[in-house]
Order: C-alpha cells, then structure tokens, then sequence
C-alpha cells in the first residue's frame, strides 16, 4: 500500500497546529467577547440541503464541488462545503430559538475541487453570524468585531466595505437591466484584479452597451473621505434601492469613531462574488503583510434562510468568514515566534529516572508544560534534542543534583546553567516563559 | 424540503457545545502539561488506508461502518472511523520525525452504523498516543495524565488496569490454544456484563472444554493488593509471554506513589475488545456518578503501525482515547453549572443605542464578554430574556444615567440595582465573574 494523504487533503503538523490553535484560541476569545456562543452542526448533511436553492443549487460549480455519499440505509449524503447552510437548518429546526441569535461555528468544510496552490479539498472556516436583526447596528459590530479579531493576533488589519443595494443602485443609473445585475456585479468584483480595461471587455461579451459600461465604470471612479464619497453618490443614485444602499452604510459608519474609521474604508467598487448578498458587504487585508488577498470577508443575505426554509417569515442574517490559512501564513510571515512544541522543559535524567518522573510531575502540577527523556539517552544527544525542538529549558537530575536535593537548570538559548532547589527553578521558569496560550 | 438531519447526526446547540469547550479546553490544558503536541489528520482518507490490515481491515464489523465515497477522479475514499490509523500514516510518511513522538488529535470520526441511544454516526474522538517509546515508564505517564484530566474538571476518576500479556499467560495456563486466545479475550471481556456463567456459555459455544474455562476464570477470581494479586499470578503463570505481562505491569506500578495506586486498580480481568492491544490496556470511571460506562480507554499496541506500515521497524505505541459525549453527561449531571450562553453582561439601552454601542464596546475592551439589546425592547422584556439565558450582569443605559455619567448595573440573580460609573462597574463584574473559559 502507497501511503499517501487522499488527494488535497494534508496533515497539519505540530509546529503549524499550534499555530492555528494559537488563531482559533484568539478568534473564540473575541467572538466571546462579542456576544457570540458556539454551535456545532454536522459535517455530513443531506445531499437535498445542501443542492437547495439558496445554497449551492444557485451555483453550477458549487454543486459540482459537492462530495456525496451513500449511507447503509442508500440515503444521499454530502459533506458540507460550507457553515452556513447547515447554520441555516438548525434556524429553521429550531423555530422557538431567541432571536438575534449569535452564533460561531468554527470547523472543516469539504469541496471537491481543483487542487491548486494553497487550495485544499478540506479546509476550515471560522464562521460569526447573527440571525433576527435587521438593524445595522449589528453591521457595525461585526466590523469592530472583525478589527478586534485580528488585534488580539497582533495583527494590524484593515476593512473595506460597501453595500450591494449601492452597487445595484449604481447599475441602475448606468441604465443596465436589473436582471443582469447579478452578472455585471461578478464582473464588477474583479476590477481590482482585471482592471477597467478587463472589466469593459467582460461587460462587452455580457452584451452591455459600452455607453452603460462606460457610466457604470465613471461611477466607480469616484474618492474623497467617506462623506464626499456619499455626498457623489447622492447626486447620481436616485432610484429606490440604491438609495436605501446609502442610508444603510451612512448608519452603519454612524456608529463607528473617528479612529475606527481610519481602518474602515468604504469602497464602493467592492462586490464580493456570492449571489446571495443583500446588503452590507465587506473584507479584511492585513497592512504591511507579504499576504495580499483577503483574511475574512463577509455581509449581509437576508434573504437565504427564507428562501431555504421556503419561509414567508424574515431572517435577516449577517456573517463573517476568517479563513484560517490565510491568517496562519501572514502569522507566519509577521515574524511572531511559535514553538514546534508545546513543552517548555524538557527533563534529563542521568540514571535516576525515578526521580525524573516525579520532578516532571512536580513541574506539571507548578503548571510547566514538562516533557523528560524516556530513552536514556546521554545528556548531549537530549540537549541537542531539547534545542531543536525549540524548548526553553532543560532540567538535568543526576546523582550528584539529588544529593544536593537540588536540579540542574538550563536556559537553552543563554546556555547558561545553575543548581536550584525545585521550588526555585519552578518560579525561575514560570516567570520566564509568558504563559500565552501556545504562543511566545 | 423536510428539515432535518442526516440520519444519526445532531446539532450541539450552544449551551452543550459550551460544555464540550469546557472539556476540550481543559484536556488539551493537560495534554500540553504533559508534553503532548497537537496534530491535524484530514477526515477523508484512501479507502484502502481505513480497510487496511491492522486497522478496519482486521474486524468485518467496521469495514462494514466505514463511510465510503469517490472524489470526481473516481478515487476510492473513506471518512476516519477513529483518529488512530490516519496517526500511523502520518508516522509512516515522517520517517525523520523525532521519536518519541507525542501528540494529541481531537476531532470527529464517522461510522455508519446501527443508531441507539446515545450513539451516533458522528462523535468525537480526543486521542493522546505516543510512539516509539516501549519502556513501561510511559504507560505510567499516560495512566497519571488521565487522572489529571479528570481532575482538572473537578471530577474523581479512576483507573482499571491490566495487561494483555497475562491475559495470555492465564490463557496458557488455562490450557487453551494461542490460536484461540483472542476470541477468548473477547468473551473475557464480557464478564462485568454477563458474568462467569455468561461467560461459561459463550467458551462452551467456542468449543473451550469446560476444565479449561474452569482453570480460566478460576485465575479471573484472584483478589487482593497489587502485591497480592501480582503473587497470586506468579504462582499460575509460568510461559514466557505471560512471566513479561507480570513484569511490565510491575514496573508500571513502580513509577506510582501510594496516593495514586488508590485511583489506579490492578484488574486482572479487563480485557478490552479491540484485537490491536500487546501490552497495557486500562479504562477509567468517574466515582460518585450516575454514569457508571468508561470515560476513557486505552492500552498497548506495539504491533499495529509496523502490520500497518509493512515495515520492519519497530514502533511501540500507547494511547488513550477519551470520550466527549459521556464526559459530558457526567458533568452535566454532576451539578456544575454551565450558562446557555458565554455573556457575562447585557447592555439595555433606552432610547441610547449609540451611547450603549460605546459602552458595550468598553466592557469588551476590558476582557468583559458583552452583548446589547439590538431591538429596541422594553426594559421588561431585556431583563426577561437576560434572565432566560443565565446572563449575570444587566447594565441599563439611559437618559438619567448618562446625564449623571453612571449606568445601573442590575445583578440578575440577586436581582438589586446600582448607579454606578463605567469603571466601577467594569471592576466590579470582572470582580465577580470567575473568569474561567465558558465554566463558572
């Protein structure tokens, strides 16, 4: 047997999990913080959920990408390719639930897909929404909430946001049909990586005239702070939905502060692909980062879970995605220090293995992520380990040591060494290593 | 559509996914203490891998429950039944890894199997393993971290332990052929359930002559202290493979002090069903629990990753395996008290809905998690649902506490109210709120 990983599939070794536990611990943290209590749904779902219309029944890739399968009783089963779906179900099941509803799902999700670089057939999606709020005070929070995500890393990002009722309201101005507005806005989201030479011939095969095309593109030109931004758009968007576009981020910024602004950009050419959203729209960038794509994204699609739930009743919904290996390479990259291991001291017993064991346990019980030698290897074979893995400190117990009721304590990057009590060295070590959760 | 779950699925709902948190928050605490890494194995894997000899390939039982599927390359796959194949893999395709290795894997495993009570297609597996170590000194270091973990959930755990070497042995001395003796293990096993006369019948069925389960479960009635039992059994046990059972579990106990054998129990007649144990195999209880099945399990298994691997190289491994579903009906019944939700603070504004935006954000800001009332309720109506959810603080946000530059904290349960500036208020939550992650 070839022993292989399944096709785009990988492992996650130590030194990148602790990583990505290091992410998923400050993204709980924060999602906490706002309000936000975890669900866990299924990762295998009925092939009819997930095919539904509102979800990947509305996309011909998508329902391409679906891996099914076949239980015992021939039932057909998918694997779901996203959260939001299955977040959907559990709404409508669930129909005495208190509302808003907030809720974060954090776990893999399955497309069976083409495999590129940096692109998996399972990968995990870090997913914040709220369900039952209409109001755009709840656009506002996840914004901040969003900043504060990626602050709590020590990262620095920023967000760009616009409204899908503005871009709607844009093409009608252009005099394009509002049936094709859905295509012209997929066009629209890559001008950013086409530019307007590209996004003008795209339109022209969609057959939109290039008079249309040429006001639609004039209308995306525009810049200034965000009240010029909204002060020009005023003057071109009269129609009705474009208008309630602009009402709605002029809220939504109504509650953020001079400062958060800095970091908060209206962008009025940002579209974002997905069909299905309504309102809001927005996506993070990290500054001064080698990492240029987008580390979250998300917005409003307050019409999916009615439409899944082929409900009368409304369920505005909005939601944020962090893309967990995204922010694990700019992490990597940010120069921040992680371990390829979790133990800060590594305990070396030199024929006294007895001992070994219960110091190890005394370090443990002090709250020292303790590891010993279980190979009787000679000191420098295990201080060679020690350093290779990264760990801190090395705790030597020989004879001498014992008689002395004492250890022997190593800083493995100083390569300094002392003879301490215990107690002693287990406040040497506590106070050295900042107990961050997996980090340094 | 009928909504609804896959069959043998279920959503965890916030107030038990907060549970599971607590849980996995607190093994992964003792994992890490005890110098255990974290590791990532994907979901699906080759068919071919999960029906391998040593794995599923061994026990027609769980091919049958293994999900099979096929990627659009028509590749035959399968969704882990259990963490620990996708583990060998992993060692198998690292041949430069540094042993030991230590690592832990939490996550979901899949088996389409018959539905009971309680059981489920998809649970959760949290595995502890170590490979390449095949001293006995680690199977003592496995023994005391599943104490711990238990402890570190406030729970009285103990431990039953055996070793299938003396299995064997008393097999041997019973008389049986070797051939026979993992089916004999398997009805062994029975014994709490069925009893020496269930037992009786199902050897009678395997065709065991009747003086031989006689010398059998003669040996199985032993009784005593550790030293008595273990004297007891050097009496009987002469062959080589049994005469090594004695002595491992000799030194396993050798590393334990008097306080710790109190929750560690020599259990001569612990058999453990899976065919791939070689050495030490235990289970652990909870004391003083109406859940009386095991909360953990593991053992030995020195042979399955070389079967495996069709290596000759030696890999001795220990592992243990806990189980997320009845730790959580042992400490949903033992009286600890878990919100339905992570807030700690609810901010009602009336008629201040940016003013109660900004304080919400301060609370945040101060590691306090906070939630606001989106929907301009009644001041009745907020409390009632802040009360409905467990949540410990309201902080209601007027007119007449802005003009004064206060905010009236109402404590939910005592249900009395203070006027009282933001910092004080911040001061005094963080003061009352045991901040330990999702547990109070």
């Amino acid at each position: 047997m070839q022993l292989e990983n399944s096709k785009g599939t990988r492992d996650i070794p130590p030194e990148d999990k602790i990583v990505r536990n290091y992410i998923i611990s400050r993204l709980v943290e924060v999602f906490e913080r706002y309000g936000y209590s975890p669900l866990e749904t299924p990762i295998i779902e009925k092939y009819e959920l997930l095919a539904a219309k509102g979800g990947a029944g509305d996309e011909s890739d998508a329902m391409k990408e679906i891996f099914t399968l076949t239980d015992q009783g021939q039932r057909k089963l998918g694997l779901k390719f996203e959260q939001t779906l299955s977040f959907a179900r559990f709404i409508g099941m669930n129909p005495t639930l208190k509302m808003p509803f907030k809720r974060y799902e954090i776990g893999p999700v399955f497309r069976d897909g083409p495999i590129k670089l940096g692109r998996y057939r399972q990968f995990w999606q870090c997913d914040v929404d709220v369900v039952g709020c209409e109001d755009m005070v709840v656009d506002a929070e996840i914004l901040l909430l969003s900043l504060d995500a990626f602050k709590s890393m020590g990262l620095d990002a920023y967000l760009e946001v616009n409204n899908r009722k503005i871009l709607k309201g844009i093409i009608e101005f252009a005099g394009i049909k509002p049936e094709l507005a859905d295509s012209v806005i997929i066009s629209i989201d890559k001008l950013g990586k086409i530019g307007a030479d590209g996004v003008r011939k795209e339109l022209e095969e969609k057959s939109i005239p290039d008079d249309q095309t040429a006001k639609l593109l004039s209308a995306f030109s525009i810049s200034g702070s965000f009240e010029e931004k909204i002060s020009t758009l005023k003057g071109i968007i009269k129609g009705k939905i474009g208008v309630e576009g602009i009402e709605e981020i002029e809220q939504v910024f109504s509650y953020l502060s001079e400062e958060q602004k800095k970091s908060i950009n209206f962008n009025v050419s940002l579209a974002r692909g997905l069909g299905y959203y309504t309102g809001t729209i927005f996506e993070g960038f990290v500054r001064n980062s080698q990492v240029t794509s987008s580390v979250c994204g998300g917005g409003r699609y307050d019409s999916m879970i009615p439409a899944l739930l082929e409900s009368k009743k409304e369920y505005p919904c909005i939601g944020i995605s962090f893309g967990l290996d995204v922010i694990s390479d700019v992490l990597k990259l940010s120069g921040k220090e992680f371990g390829k291991t979790v133990t800060q001291a590594f305990v070396i017993p030199i024929k006294a293995r007895k001992q070994a064991f219960s110091i190890c346990q005394e370090l443990r019980k002090a709250g020292i992520n303790a590891d010993m030698d279980f190979l009787e290897r000679g000191i420098s074979k295990n201080l060679s380990y020690a350093n290779s893995m990264g760990i801190p400190f090395a705790i030597i117990v020989g004879d001498k040591e014992l008689k002395e009721n004492k250890v022997k304590l190593r800083d493995m990057k100083s390569g300094t060494e002392e003879m301490l009590p215990l107690d002693d060295t287990i406040t040497k070590i506590n106070g050295d290593y900042v107990n961050e959760p997996n980090g340094k």
